[in-house]
């Protein structure tokens, strides 16, 4: 009795909506208030629109991966192919408020990428995850997983600076490849691309989910004044 | 030749610095100016101050993970011990500026929040790598692989609404547990510990860096106007 007492003293709630704090292109920051233990505590968030990636094999057991200059490591590097699904912050607003399906929405995005970035135009896309970034940094990437003919490569359409190549490995290639944070940065992509590959390999254990309550450390939450 | 000329005029360089265009008490969000093809163009980016996540043993094959409550979730789930180095992004920029030593400050940091959060106190701490995120989105996370014994553990200290538990898995199960996003969602830490367990096993072949030059796509870069 005295545990669940204190499980429901610790209830969180979002107490009201959020209050914007700043508004670029590409970024906004958000001040949300959530109420802990009754009092109200004020909790900063970045929010970035959304993006796609791709795995595309080529029905041989081979992936596709792009090799492109990482600007913020000065250094190149395998990557999944992808990019983003709206230009703007604020067309990806606006489109919540249209309440239009996002995985489709991200999934004509992910094909124009597939096209625009490597020349391939798989038929079918199946959403495979969306990964999501942290409590602090709304940033979600929708992956997608589809099959391609290897001789059926169109013609890249880069934009300025891009210089993309497209390179395929075995899949076994793929898994020595993500344990090396220098040639594989990503790393959303690594424990996405670790998931699909060993999807059929192991025997997932079911790990029992516990009973119990429990408040995620708010980082950086201040009293309102 | 050709190529080469190509190459000389896609020369990117951050032509001036930053400019703050929002400050919070954890992020900010910088304008950075960087020159493609003779042209400027303002480059938006987040900035967050850094975290530590910790990868302990008990010397016996098993790992240390928390049990916690992912808010953005409204799931349970489990992660690598952990919190952040800098009570706020100024102190941050502020260290930064003392020009002192990252790796040693948030080993401390690393120490604390284990002490902390588990209740267990490692002797020695390794730096085992630091984990970027993307160029549009800094935020570091540096982890640290440590020892203790299973027998020693101290009392948690946490704070108002956190309920952490300690769970101990053998490294198979952390293996099988982190192929499951719903159980461990922290894409960042899966990626650390699976090039963690997998550091003795797999012989990675080295693939050879290419020459070339290319630069990455500046997501949402727009003109100065």
């Amino acid at each position: 009795m005295e545990k669940r007492k204190h499980d429901e003293k610790n209830k969180e709630e979002v107490v009201s909506k959020e209050e914007i704090r700043y508004k670029g292109k590409l970024f906004e920051v958000v001040s949300e208030p959530v109420e802990i233990d009754g009092k109200t505590f004020a909790f900063e968030k970045v929010r970035r629109s959304p993006g796609v990636r791709l795995i595309i094999g080529d029905g041989q057991g081979n992936i596709m991966l792009t090799r492109e200059f990482r600007r913020e490591l000065s250094e190149f590097d395998y990557r999944l192919p992808g990019g983003k699904v709206f230009d703007s912050l604020d067309e990806f607003n606006k489109f919540k408020q249209s309440k239009g399906n996002i995985i489709e929405k991200a999934k004509q995005a992910a094909l124009k990428e597939a096209k625009e970035e490597t020349g391939f135009a798989p038929d079918v896309l199946e959403h495979h995850s969306t990964s999501k970034l942290g409590a602090t940094v709304e940033w979600d990437l929708h992956y997608f997983v589809g099959s391609v003919n290897r001789s059926q490569q169109g013609v890249q359409e880069l934009e300025t600076g891009e210089n993309i190549k497209v390179v395929w490995f075995t899949e076994e290639e793929v898994k020595k490849l993500i344990l090396e944070s220098d040639k594989f940065s990503e790393e959303r992509s690594v424990a996405t691309l670790m998931r699909f590959l060993y999807r059929t390999e192991t025997g997932v254990e079911s790990i029992p989910k516990e009973e119990g309550h429990r408040l995620n450390r708010p980082f950086g939450i201040k009293r309102f004044k």
